[in-house]
């Protein structure tokens, strides 16, 4: 006997039980109340978990310069999840056009242009245009709630398109980068573990775009920078990533201009937990009734 | 002799201190530690005061489909605030091509195209489209905390292009709706004021877009629709809102089509508090270090 719900039903079920609301966007829900509390005491744990090492707390809103987007090569890498904001350039005359043609194409194209903004795609990208000066020998850590934009609608829930990541943030020598990686891999291992989650931690690479991504791919894997921690959401065969952990090299520093204290370009890592997924994974794995899931992960999670 | 710190040196304080950190975007800041400890402890001030009526929690991501927005009317009144998201449209070819041609212009828009995604202008707006059936007799309440865009970049913290609003929703009948607003905008005065803010109730209008927006602005007003509890951010002669009170009539009901019990087109009114202003006039009244605040500021945020 389970109270597992995991499986291809789980979205339905997660619906019918209003813990998800359905919206007319794929990709896109409402959070009911026990979507909420879960949300919100796993997001107490993860930061609770983070507080002994002592980072320095810094939120950003979801939007964020091209400039600087451009500066951390988003663009080459994943074009295709990136989402920019474009707004009205149009006078009086234009905007009566535009309600006047309002169809089923919602196509406002023709009076909207592009800003300067874009959506945030990783919680950590907005905290290294903040950094001034060289690294103090220790580095720094930081730590970042934030929300990520990629535009892959699915009817996934592990999917959304939107969604939070709450991150560790190292910015260091190459070695510090690298120790900060592993102890948070193993330890992010054992916190999902002690929520009675089933987790693998596995090597992973990002979904490069196009030809020159595949080598890309390739090339992350074979030097395994980066490892995700996945769970049972969706399919029990193939876990869903709920937190991953990168090694990030020079790749963010050098263009940013982030020097360690010997004066060398700084290397940074990171620990994202995704906090929805987490949430999913409970789900999967207790039911929805979270008056009956186990009484220790109920006191872990403080509900 | 006054903590006070209010008037246009207000974002060079917030800045030097690190409670602001600046990004290279007009509107868009980072949040340091004591903005992030004073955000939580208001909104979760907000949360409780509100919480005595038994809302329904509901949360929604910062984006909803443009099929949604466009029957809430606001492409109407307000186009020019609207941000709107794009995305890749191309293939291996042109994302070469972008890559080669990145300048100082960042314009991408040969290669991106609209999505059927804009960002949330008010924190209210994703709640009407997950209502079915007619409402029962007492009407329903529902509390959500959201984020808002708006194109407006300014110099002026209290006008960030993108902030929350932790908001009370009543849908019910016009007669309802009306007791809901009058009744917290004398609630939501009294919770300001007790956090030692000068606040100020004035009749307001919303900055509805171009000629037939003055029209309509003026009906807003004459009717008293919209109230705004202001309190000195940056002014000290004009001071900024800081909640609103809004009685939508059937504005948003209407076209959702939510009916009461009687089989009459429901109205609706919200409350909506908006947190980063909030913690912007905190700062200014009672100056930068939080713990010179007054002890009984701080008993009532548990800070």
């Amino acid at each position: 006997v389970t109270a597992s719900v995991s499986g291809t039903g789980l979205r339905d079920r997660l619906l019918g039980a209003r813990i998800l609301l359905p919206t007319s966007s794929a990709g896109v829900y409402g959070y009911g109340r026990d979507f909420v509390r879960t949300f919100d005491a796993v997001d107490r744990f993860v930061n609770q978990a983070g507080s002994v090492d002592l980072p320095e707390l810094m939120r950003f809103p979801a939007v964020m310069s091209r400039s600087d987007l451009e500066r951390t090569d988003y663009l080459r890498s994943f074009p295709d999840l990136l989402g920019a904001i474009s707004a009205f350039t149009g006078d009086n005359e234009s905007h009566a056009e535009l309600l006047m043609n309002l169809d089923a194409a919602h196509d406002w194209s023709h009076v909207f242009g592009p800003t300067e903004l874009v959506l945030v795609p990783a919680a950590c990208y907005p905290i290294y245009g903040t950094i001034e000066g060289r690294l103090p020998p220790e580095g720094r850590l930081f730590e970042v709630l934030g929300t990520c934009f990629r535009h892959e609608p699915s009817a996934d829930p592990g999917r959304m398109v939107m969604f939070h990541q709450h991150e560790f943030v190292k910015l260091s020598t190459a070695d510090g980068a690298l120790a900060f990686r592993d102890y948070w891999l193993e330890r992010a291992h054992g916190l999902m573990s002690g929520l009675g989650l089933e987790v693998e931690s596995v090597v992973a690479n990002d979904p490069f775009f196009g030809r020159a991504g595949r080598m890309l791919a390739a090339n992350q894997r074979d030097e395994a920078l980066k490892f995700e921690i996945v769970a049972p959401i969706n399919d029990r065969e193939h876990g869903t990533a709920i937190v991953s952990c990168n090694w990030h090299r020079d790749h963010l520093t050098s263009r940013f201009g982030i020097d360690s204290a010997d004066g060398e370009v700084a290397n940074s890592a990171c620990v994202g937990f995704g906090i929805e997924r987490i949430v999913l994974a409970l789900f999967a794995a207790h039911g929805l009734n979270l008056e009956d899931w186990p009484s220790d992960v109920r006191v872990a999670l403080d509900l």
